[in-house]
């Protein structure tokens, strides 16, 4: 088998014949059937070697990252995933490298209900693009503007865990031997970050804006209050932290990976304050705890970070990571 | 501005505002709206520098190939161009490339009638996916598989000319100095490949089986030769050359460029015979010459050349290029 036939074995291998798709892999172009009453939501993320991970990481790892990540903003949107592309650009065919990914790659997809309808595999440093492709009903959806003053700002699941998985990786000589059980939860946080798909799709209803946290909560919450033009206040003592990142680290540093530590990929959303109660009444079945940390106020308060009550900074711009070097969408 | 900004600001120059688009560019994904009575088609294309294109080359010329290679995948299905997103990796933000770059992205944008919607942008070594969204009929469009023995094999426009085109750049040494007139025209083929959207959407109604000749017409003619379980023969002679290339090369080579050259992002589609003088009525208006190369046969035909009716050679694996080296879609 050629290098480029190793490639299609393994990728066809992932397809997975639907209804909704007319044409899969194989042909100029996917064709995919969008349902007459539901809006199609899509979005491109890349990751590059030597600037979201590192030469020789696992590229089960690779493909977790990949696909949590561009799935995240499907989440973000309060979209059921449906169809992604993949854009695949390798230095050589490697027969054990792509037969890792493949799997963990479909791995995801299966658990992301989403399937593979389309790529492209070209030679060069490694670099992975996908697009994701999902439904919400016609004109409704989740989106970074529409967020007013008063309302609560609400975040899902514990934060800052991801930046603690990347903090044993780089301090490795710090690390007990063998790791913690917790420690194990902190890096599997930054390798196989979960979409909160089900959370996306159980505060459609209630949210008035909505963004997953890829480059921190102060980041991210930034592109709400400029897309919404309101500010805000973050209470630093309501942040939700896990136990797993309590026993690696002091409450001072859980909570400033927690406020701008970035790749989270939980949801950051608003909701008026007068359906809260309705939202937590369907909480119950939910898997995922969700957290009010803070309130929206009109725009001339810009981002307020406060500590029990008391004024900590105030800024319009937010932490996080540098945009060009992390990636950004556009 | 940082580089960031610059880069935001060179693409959202090229938003526009359609019915279409409910959520543009600036949220976690774009959301459009698919009419109900058509299906959405999409494909993902890369180029990566040093393998599709070497180091300096005119930003603009890297624009105008991407997007024509991209949306040529829109007009071998029949279908009308409708949204985009861009995939950039880049080593740094330089003003000068983004500014050229972005313009002809917008230029071909414009002429294609497609509208940029999302994208990424990350830092690494230069490669841009593209991935295009086009409609057709719900339940139609054109595929690879359909071709039926006795179907003429036909192609849109003159094949060869992007070859000649890079040849023009390979061997510099041996060109007239300044170019002639007629090798710009080899050269425009080759940076600015023309999608046959049109075409696409002309012969919709009449042709068997479509694709657009990325690696060469007999490399792709055999995939659908392959996808709809048949052979062909293709007649030397018949193949469609431009002026511009028979100026440029001798007839034994242009012939030779027509058949395996890849790259002229025209379309090679079968007709039932009975179809072809409707379709060819159809054609006073239309810009773009249709041309009889050849017929399909049954499937233990291989792919047959011939020269004036004498067979030259069989294949069932067809020419082009090495497909991992240059790109293919899955």
């Amino acid at each position: 088998m050629d290098e480029f036939a190793l490639i299609r074995h393994y990728f066809s291998s992932l397809t997975d014949n639907d209804a909704s798709i007319v044409v899969g892999i194989g042909d100029d172009c996917a064709q995919v059937r969008v349902p007459p009453d539901m809006d199609l939501v899509l979005s491109i993320d890349t990751l590059v070697e030597g600037t979201h991970f590192l030469a020789g990481t696992d590229p089960a790892h690779i493909a977790s990252r990949l696909m949590g990540a561009a799935v995240s903003d499907l989440a973000a949107m309060g979209a059921q995933p449906a169809w992604f592309t993949l854009a695949l650009t390798l230095p050589r065919a490697d027969e054990a490298w792509l037969a890792a990914f493949a799997a963990a790659l479909g791995h995801c997809a299966r658990r992301f209900g989403i399937r593979l309808v389309g790529g492209d595999t070209t030679r060069g440093p490694l670099t992975l693009s996908v697009q994701v492709q999902g439904l919400v009903p016609a004109g409704r959806g989740l989106h970074r503007r529409g967020a007013a003053v008063g309302d609560l700002v609400c975040v899902s699941g514990t934060l800052g865990d991801s930046r603690a998985g990347l903090d044993i990786q780089l301090r490795p000589e710090v690390q007990p031997d063998p790791l913690p059980a917790s420690s194990q939860v902190l890096l599997q946080r930054f390798f196989a970050p979960e979409p909160r798909l089900s959370t996306g799709l159980l505060i459609a209803d209630y949210a008035s804006s909505c963004i997953d946290i890829s480059d921190g909560l102060l980041a991210d919450l930034g592109h709400i209050l400029r897309a919404s033009d309101v500010g805000a206040r973050i209470e630093r003592r309501q942040l939700p932290l896990s136990k797993a990142l309590r026993a690696y680290t002091d409450i001072e540093q859980a909570r400033d990976w927690a406020l701008s530590g970035g790749e989270d990929f939980e949801l950051c959303f608003t909701v008026p304050a007068a359906r809260w109660d309705a939202l937590c009444a369907q909480l119950e079945l939910h898997g995922v705890p969700l957290c009010c940390v803070g309130e929206i106020l009109p725009a001339s308060a810009g981002l307020r970070l406060e500590d029990g009550g008391v004024q900590l900074a105030e800024s319009t711009q937010g932490g996080g990571y540098n945009h060009f070097a992390q990636g950004d969408d556009a």
